[in-house]
């Protein structure tokens, strides 16, 4: 029994159901928890959170941003998703640590237009601000996750066990 | 305007309005995102959250758990507290970034009865395994934090921004 997550001391085979459970915690997560390296040590802050059409995590992010500049000069970073609810113990609901690469779509990008359209579909606020200059997309491609879905619960997943069914 | 926290862009003035919003988010806080180095690259995951009775954040974990080992080799790291409300934009909810140090006090360790009996008055469902050998105490040591009060409303503030008033 731990509090904690990721584990290392018992994790069990991916199965479907993990599988499942762990895309579902990126698909439905509107909010995530970003750790960025800034001067060789981690920083942890939220940023807005959704998927592009073929399911990769992806957020909306200022150049203002201290982690904004972080992940341009150090792709590498990680994310946290999966929010407990107001009631029981916080530990037993399942999250996700995702190990990510950052890469950025601005606006000079020619997919920009499409993925602001799609973005505000499931962020209908950030309408107010997509478009300021200092604006860019961050497409997180996944190398390595971490499913903890309640105590005793943990597993180690692949870029592969997260493709999103059906996507383009 | 940004989604984004902490700012580097915008920095106002530290004022008694933001060290009492900023203790109010450690003090309320009974999990956290924890950002550590795991073989030179950041990584995030979920923790069980307190302070300890002179107001330093603490948590509970296993040795079973990567971020554990993670900090027991590279002690910096970074947590995230104040969690959004089920209603409304995340991102205008206020949230707090610290950079720490974080420091182990285990089973042999002559101040671990005390902090246990005050742990379980926060967290009393850790009474389940907070005696299991490989559960120790992180005591975090606040170097710097990063507050966003919701937009437009960044903080930057010293670990003396963040002494809890009457503090033994």
């Amino acid at each position: 029994m731990s509090t904690s997550a990721p584990q290392s001391g018992t994790i069990r085979p991916t199965d479907d159901e993990a599988r499942a459970l762990a895309r579902s915690l990126i698909d439905r997560a509107r909010f995530a928890a970003l750790a960025v390296l800034v001067e060789g040590r981690p920083m942890v802050s939220r940023v807005a959170f959704a998927t592009a059409p073929d399911g990769a995590p992806i957020s909306l992010v200022s150049d203002l941003a201290l982690h904004t500049r972080a992940l341009r000069s150090a792709p590498q970073c990680s994310l946290l998703v999966g929010e407990p609810g107001v009631r029981g113990d916080p530990l037993t609901h399942p999250r996700l640590t995702l190990q990510c690469s950052a890469g950025f779509t601005g606006h000079d990008n020619p997919q920009f237009p499409a993925l602001r359209d799609h973005y505000l579909t499931v962020q209908p606020k950030a309408k107010l601000y997509v478009d300021f200059a200092d604006f860019s997309f961050v497409i997180f491609t996944i190398e390595k996750a971490f499913l903890n879905g309640g105590f005793g619960r943990a597993f180690i997943l692949e870029a592969g066990d997260l493709t999103k069914k059906g996507a383009p």
